[in-house]
C-alpha cells in the first residue's frame, strides 16, 4: 500500500484531506522516463517561451484558488500568498523573454584561420544545449516561488530541460494544484504534460537524484536534507550537477556612526526583516554585529519595541515549531547569552519573535559558540555587541558562507567623508554572493544582474536559483568543427537564420531582438 | 625522510636524477597558505594580463631547455614538443587578451526601478570574482600544455587564482623547470612567486584537494585518479567544484556512402589519428564504427597498411606500457575479436601500434563486449563493423559521454543531396562536448569557441579545459545591492571607469577594448 500524503493545517496541527501517495520507485522511474521521453518537445525555444507564458497566464487565473490552498497549508496569509504569485508569475514571464532574447545560448563562431599562428584554426561554433531531466526539490517557504511552479522549474523549462518536482510535505494540496496548472499549460501549448511533473515522499525525492535519466537537480532546503542529497549526487556512478541552497546566517554589520546616525531606524528595520513571513526567509538576518555603548543601546531599544509589538505567527509546520523552541533554548543557554525579547512559544500552535545578544568578544575566540554561527530558522537573531573593529574581523572571520551581507554605514561613510567602509564591504564580500548597503536582505528582486547563492553552505555550486543567469545550471556547451553549413543547427549557421546575439570571430553581432 | 622525486627516461625505463622531494602535509598546508595569501596581488587585471605575457615570453626563452628536458621524461619528441610550447605560450597570451577584455567578469548592471510592477526593484550590480586558490593535477601526456604552465594553470590566473600544481610524476624535471620559470615570471611581473607553486607526491595530491584554503581544482587525467579525487572533493566539509576531464573514447561513424567515396583517405586519417603521440592523446578516436562489406573493407585495408607502417613508439612510462599491453591483450581475448595488425610489446621499452575489428552487432547486446566501450590508452582503436543504420544506433546508445564525437560522411550527406547526416549529427551530439565532421578529433584548438569537456566520465562538470570560457571555472557571481558609487568596485560604478564590456538595464555596452 502506498502511503497516504497529507495535506494538514498549520494552525491546528490538523489534517485538511488526503492529496496523493507517495511515489514508489516503479512511479518515479515511470515519471522520470516520462519526462526523459518529452525532451525533444521542449527542443523549440518559440514553443518554450510560449509555454512559459501560458503557464503564467493559468496561474494567474486560478490565483484565488492557490493562494486558498496555499494558505491553508502554510499559515503565510493571503496577502504575502498574492505578492508570492505575482513574484512567480512574473519570474516565469522574464524567463520567457530570456528565451526569446537567446543570449543565454552563449553562441561563440570562430571561423576557420588557416595562416593562424603557431597552429592554424579549425572552424569551430559553440552553443549551448538542455542537460536534460531536472530534479526539483522545492521549498517549504516560499510554496509558489520556490516552489512548484517557481524559479528551479522556470530556469530549467527555460533551458529546455523537463522537470519532475518532488514536492515539498508542507503544501503538498498547493503542489498538487500548481503541477495541474503546469501540465494544463504545456497541453495548451502543443507539449506532451509530462514535462512537468510531481512526485511526493522521502523516498521518492532520494530515488529521484539517483534515477540515471536524471541530468540535474535543483534544491532549495535545509543543511541536513541538501547535504543529503548532494553526497548522493555526487556518489551516482554518473556524478550530476547539484545546486542546492542549503543554509545561511546573512550577517549584517551596523557601524557605530550609522547607529549613531539611524540607530532607531535600523532596530525597527531590523526587527522587520526578522519577523516578516515569521522569520521563515533563507535571507532572514540571523547574526547583527552592533557596537557596544549608547549607540549601539538605542538600536536595540528600537529593536526591542518593535519586536515586542509584532504579533505571534504560525510556523509552516509543527517540526520547525519543535526545532524553532529547542534551537532558541539551546542558544539561550549559551554564557553571556541574554534575551531581551524572548522568543518562543505562543499558545498550542504559534511563536512570537524575539532576539538574543551576546557580547562579539564570546563568537570571536573559541568554540563554545559555535552554534550563534549557524541558522535558526523562525523569528529571531543574534545581536552580538562588539568593542572594536577587530572584534568585527574576528567574527567576520568565523561565519561560514552566506546568500547575504549587509552592512548598515553612516552618509558620511557611505560618501567617504568619514572613514573608511571600503575594507569592511571588502571584509564582508567573501562571505556571501550579494552585498547590500543600507538595506535588508529580504526580498528576492527577480532581476537579470540578481545573484541568489553564495559560497558553502548558502549554495553548493557557484550559480543562482533567482535572476536570469539562473538558466545557465541547465544547459552544457557542445562545439561543432569544421560542420558544413547545412548540418549546423541554425543557431549556430553564418546567414543567422534566428536572429540570435553571437560573438563571431570575437566581435560581438545583436540579435534582432535586442 | 621525505621520498626522492625521481625524472626517469622512459625510453630505457632508467632513472635520470633526483629532482626533488614528495611534499609532506605540513609542506602542502604550508604552500597552499603561501598561496592564499598571495590572492591578493592578482586583484588588478593590468598585472595578471602582464604576468601572463610575461611567462610566455620567459616560458620561450627557456624553450631548448624545457623541450630537452620534457624529450627526456616522456619521449615525445623534440618535434612535438616544440609545437606544444607553441601552442601553450599562445594559450598564455590569449589569456592575456581576454583577461584585457573583460568580457568574463560578466557584468551585469540593473539599475532601480522603483515603479517595477508587480515588485519595485532595487539597484543589482553583478560581476564574477576569483574562487581563490586553485589546485592544478597535471596530465602525463601533455607535459605543457596540459601541465604546469597549461590551460588549467593558465585560466586560473587569468580568473585572479593562485595555483598550486600537483606534479604528474612522469615529468618532475620538466615540471619544476616550467614552475620556476612561472615564479621567475611572477617575480618579473611584480607579484609574489607563491602564486604559483609545484608538489610532487600522491599523498601531496590528495591533501591538496582537501585542504580548506583550496576553492577548487582542476584535473587532467585517468577515470580512476580522477574520480577518487572528485570523490575527495564532494566529500569535503565544504565541497568545492571539481573540473576534471577524466576519460573517452571518442567515437567515430563512417557512413556507407563516406567509406564508398574515400574509403583509403578515411583509412589512413584514422591510423594517423590513432599513432599521433603514440596514441597517447585523450581525444584519439577509440572506437571506430565502420560498414561491413567492400567499402568498409577499403578503409581497414588503407588503415592496415598506414598502421603497419607506422614506427613504434616509447610510452609515457613503463605502468602505462603494461596496461597497454595487458588491456589490448584483454580485448583481443574476446569472443568475435580480430586484430588485423596486432598491437605490443616491440622489444624491451617501445611499442607497435595496431588495431582491432569486431562485429558490430557483438557491442549492440549485452555486457559481454563492455570492455571495448572503455578507453584504452596507447596507440590501439577497435573498429565495429555494422551491418545497419540500426546497429549504429545500438551502438551509440551504449556509449558513455565523450570529449568528442565525429562522423565521416559522403559529399552527398554534406549538402543534403544524398541521405539524410542531420540525423546521425543529432544521435552523436548528446554524446559529446565536441562534434567533428570529416576530420579527425586529435588536435584541440585553442580558441574562444572551443569545447573541451563532455558528458562524464569525459568530465565531472559541464565546463571546458581548453578555449576562452575555461576562465569560469575559476570565479563566482557576486551581486551589490543599493550601493553608493563611491563604494562599488570599479567595473560596476555607472561611469565605467575601466571601459569595460557590460550588459546595463538589458543593453549591451561594449568595452573600450571591443
Amino acid at each position: 500500500m502506498a502511503a497516504p500524503v497529507w495535506s494538514v493545517d498549520p494552525r491546528t496541527g490538523k489534517q485538511r484531506e488526503e492529496v496523493a501517495t507517495e511515489a514508489t520507485p516503479a512511479e518515479v522511474d515511470r515519471t522520470v522516463r516520462a519526462a526523459h521521453a518529452a525532451r525533444a518537445s521542449l527542443a523549440d525555444r518559440g514553443v518554450r517561451a510560449a509555454f512559459l507564458r501560458t503557464a503564467a497566464d493559468l496561474l494567474d487565473e486560478a490565483g484565488e484558488h492557490v493562494i486558498e490552498a496555499a494558505d491553508a497549508e502554510t499559515a503565510l496569509g493571503p496577502g504575502r500568498l498574492t505578492g508570492e504569485l505575482a513574484r512567480t508569475t512574473y519570474q516565469l514571464r522574464e524567463f520567457a523573454d530570456i528565451v526569446d532574447e537567446g543570449s543565454f545560448l552563449d553562441i561563440l563562431i570562430d571561423h576557420a584561420d588557416p595562416d593562424l599562428k603557431p597552429i592554424p584554426r579549425p572552424d569551430l561554433r559553440r552553443y549551448k544545449l538542455p542537460l536534460g531531466v531536472v530534479a526539483v526539490y522545492s521549498a517549504s517557504n516560499f510554496p509558489l516561488a520556490f516552489s512548484v511552479p517557481g524559479g528551479d522549474t522556470a530556469s530549467a523549462l527555460a533551458a529546455g530541460c523537463p522537470v519532475v518536482v518532488k514536492a515539498h510535505p508542507d503544501h503538498p494540496a498547493t503542489s498538487e494544484l500548481c503541477a495541474s496548472v503546469l501540465r494544463r499549460a504545456a497541453a495548451r501549448s502543443g507539449l506532451p504534460e509530462d514535462v512537468v511533473s510531481l512526485v511526493h515522499g522521502f523516498e521518492a525525492g532520494v530515488e529521484l537524484v539517483k534515477h540515471p535519466l536524471v541530468a540535474a537537480a535543483g534544491f532549495t532546503g535545509s543543511v541536513r536534507g541538501g547535504r543529503a542529497l548532494y553526497d548522493a549526487a555526487a556518489a551516482r556512478p554518473t556524478p550530476i550537477p547539484f545546486h542546492g541552497e542549503l543554509g545561511s546566517l546573512n550577517p549584517v554589520v551596523v557601524t557605530e556612526a550609522a547607529a549613531e546616525e539611524r540607530g532607531e531606524q535600523i532596530g525597527s528595520g531590523l526587527a522587520g526583516a526578522v519577523t516578516l513571513g515569521v522569520g521563515q526567509f533563507c535571507v532572514k538576518p540571523g547574526l547583527v554585529l552592533a557596537p557596544a555603548g549608547p549607540a549601539g543601546d538605542r538600536v536595540l531599544k528600537s529593536l526591542t519595541e518593535a519586536v515586542s509589538d509584532s504579533t505571534e505567527g504560525v510556523l509552516l509546520d509543527h517540526r520547525m515549531r519543535d526545532n524553532f523552541v529547542a534551537g532558541v533554548r539551546e542558544r539561550t543557554a549559551l554564557p553571556g547569552v541574554e534575551s531581551p525579547v524572548t522568543p518562543g512559544e505562543s499558545g498550542e500552535h504559534a511563536v512570537s519573535a524575539g532576539f538574543l545578544t551576546v557580547p562579539a568578544a564570546s563568537l570571536a575566540d573559541g568554540d563554545t559558540h559555535e552554534l550563534l554561527l549557524e541558522e535558526c530558522f523562525g523569528p529571531v537573531t543574534v545581536v552580538a555587541r562588539y568593542e572594536s573593529q577587530d572584534e568585527i574581523s574576528a567574527v567576520l572571520g568565523r561565519i561560514p558562507g552566506n546568500l547575504t551581507a549587509t552592512v548598515h554605514i553612516s552618509e558620511g561613510e557611505a560618501n567617504g567623508a568619514e572613514g573608511s567602509a571600503d575594507e569592511l564591504l571588502a571584509e564582508v564580500t567573501p562571505l556571501a554572493g550579494r552585498v547590500l548597503v543600507n538595506g535588508w536582505p529580504t526580498g528576492v528582486a527577480v532581476a537579470p544582474a540578481q545573484h541568489h547563492g553564495g559560497p558553502y553552505p548558502a549554495t553548493t555550486s557557484t550559480s543562482t536559483s533567482v535572476g536570469g543567469t539562473a538558466i545557465e545550471r541547465w544547459l552544457r556547451p557542445v562545439a561543432y568543427q569544421n560542420t558544413p553549413q547545412a548540418l549546423l543547427p541554425p543557431e549556430l549557421r553564418d546567414d543567422n537564420p534566428l536572429g540570435l546575439p553571437r560573438r563571431v570571430d570575437g566581435r560581438r553581432e545583436p540579435g534582432s531582438a535586442a
